[in-house]
């Protein structure tokens, strides 16, 4: 779906866009006819990325099957992580919230901006930081970052989602991207969702305004960047030709999996693009059971 | 019309570039070569609208020449009328402003957004608006359009410069806009100068950050939108063709005037254009005395 028209430019002009490129899987023809479209066989796979929120749990209810499903992927030999945009959380957080959902993971079966943000490589230079996030997120930031203590001070402004952000916060960021400064997001993500159907702003609406104010394109952290695939592929000793990226989200998930060359599962209708032209995922299903009933045909078929 | 696309389109290259379509425009000759250029003498303008902030002023500071400019420009039987994007003040404070700064104004010579908020066509079926802005001009959005009690109510988010603002209330508007409400910018400039070469995030930005997270575009009430324009030539019986837009931002004052077929006198050499391609001013001047010796000089040519 194109969705609007509104966040596309302002997304395209982030460099967001990758080769997509791929044969057009757009139909809507149900698990197993997507079965049989594409050029990789999905019996083939042996690591399943797996988003989490729209996919793996909404807000704090459990997606239908969810358990068994990462059961089912893991009893065929699938290794399982969680790759999710989450940036409110730690990874330990993430897998205790999974356990507490009924779904085992251990903190190593999670992959989060924050916990891959010293490979980012704008912090190569060790830029002093100025952060707006959670509290809870700001210590893994201080592990890999010095934080400034004054914007005046900052060479880099790191978006967390920080639900307490004013008008002045937005002021301070400016200032050090008008110095100079660079703007990196944890990720860009549009909106969030908080259950019942509502939605608050996400990081990629922060970040629109201080790059719509300042000039400065964000730079990304999380999916749909290269890096952040690449480091939870190299976490896993995965390669791209034996991944797949299950989400439902096209602009994060699809378009970051295909960035990369992985695989890619989208699930659910609802998710608009940005992006012009729009990421084409390689199989398109309603829902996880779907998206098992894909990996588990591929396995008998194979 | 090229700006009116809103933020999306606005910030899209966002690359700042100054590179002009046209090489006549790139020279720094001075008010006499550039006054050679374009086709409309300038003798036959009969109305100057000329921008406030970074052009009449700079903050709470006059700029060089001012006061002489203005004089000159009636003196010569031509009509002064300041057309500046501010929100949060109404005509009579603008007025007033002028006045102590020492510039002869009534608060018919200026006209600016608020003033004709009710001219545009989102107010026509009467929406309830849900308004962020400053208190003092919250009276003139009542006189002309229905305020919600809650966002809930709303279907129309109006956006003045809200220095207030918080998270939350992005949320509350974004609640407006993904329920199907428009979006309606007092201005969607990028940042404020507020003096000593600091800036702050001006009502483009929040919008952005809205339009980014809602897929809504922002439709706008002042400068660069051709409703603005063409309500201010209204207003004094003016003609495109009689009348010349003299201003420092290229995507409000150029692109606007350029997109109701005024003459267009560009100050000064700082204003980036997001715009692709960016607007070609048909003057390029540095300063306020320059734009006055380039109408003075054509009306002694003429």
């Amino acid at each position: 779906m194109r969705g609007a028209c509104g966040p596309r430019r302002t997304r395209r002009s982030r460099g967001w866009t990758r080769t997509w490129g791929r044969a057009s899987c757009r139909g809507r023809g149900g698990a197993e006819r997507m079965a049989s479209v594409g050029e990789i066989p999905l019996g083939s796979i042996d690591t399943v990325f797996l988003d989490l929120d729209g996919c793996v749990w909404f807000g704090d209810e459990l997606a239908d099957g969810a358990v068994e499903v990462v059961e089912g992927l893991r009893s065929s030999g699938r290794r399982v992580v969680f790759l999710t945009n989450t940036s409110y959380m730690r990874a330990a957080t993430v897998a205790a919230k999974l356990r507490r959902l009924g779904i085992d993971a251990a903190t190593d079966d999670v992959v989060l901006p924050v916990e891959v943000l010293g490979d980012h490589p704008a912090l190569r230079d060790g830029p002093r930081v100025w952060y707006f996030g959670p509290d809870g997120v700001r210590d893994a930031v201080a592990e890999v970052a010095e934080l400034a203590q004054r914007p005046e001070d900052a060479e880099l402004v790191l978006l967390g989602r920080d639900t307490s952000l004013r008008y002045d916060d937005l002021t301070d960021a400016l200032g050090v991207l008008v110095r100079g400064g660079r703007l990196l997001a944890l990720n860009v993500d549009p909106q969030v969702p908080i259950g019942g159907g509502r939605v608050v702003p996400g990081i990629g609406a922060i970040a629109a305004a201080l790059t719509y104010a300042s000039g400065v394109r964000a730079e990304v952290v999380g999916k749909p960047s290269a890096t952040f695939f690449e480091a939870a592929m190299r976490r896993y000793g995965a390669t791209a030709e034996r991944s797949v990226m299950i989400g439902d989200t096209l602009d994060s998930d699809i378009a970051g999996g295909l960035g990369v060359g992985m695989r890619t599962v989208l699930l659910g209708y609802g998710s608009p693009s940005a992006l012009e032209p729009p990421p084409v995922p390689d199989h398109h299903v309603p829902d996880l059971r779907a998206a098992w009933a894909l990996l588990a045909g591929a396995t008998e078929a194979g």
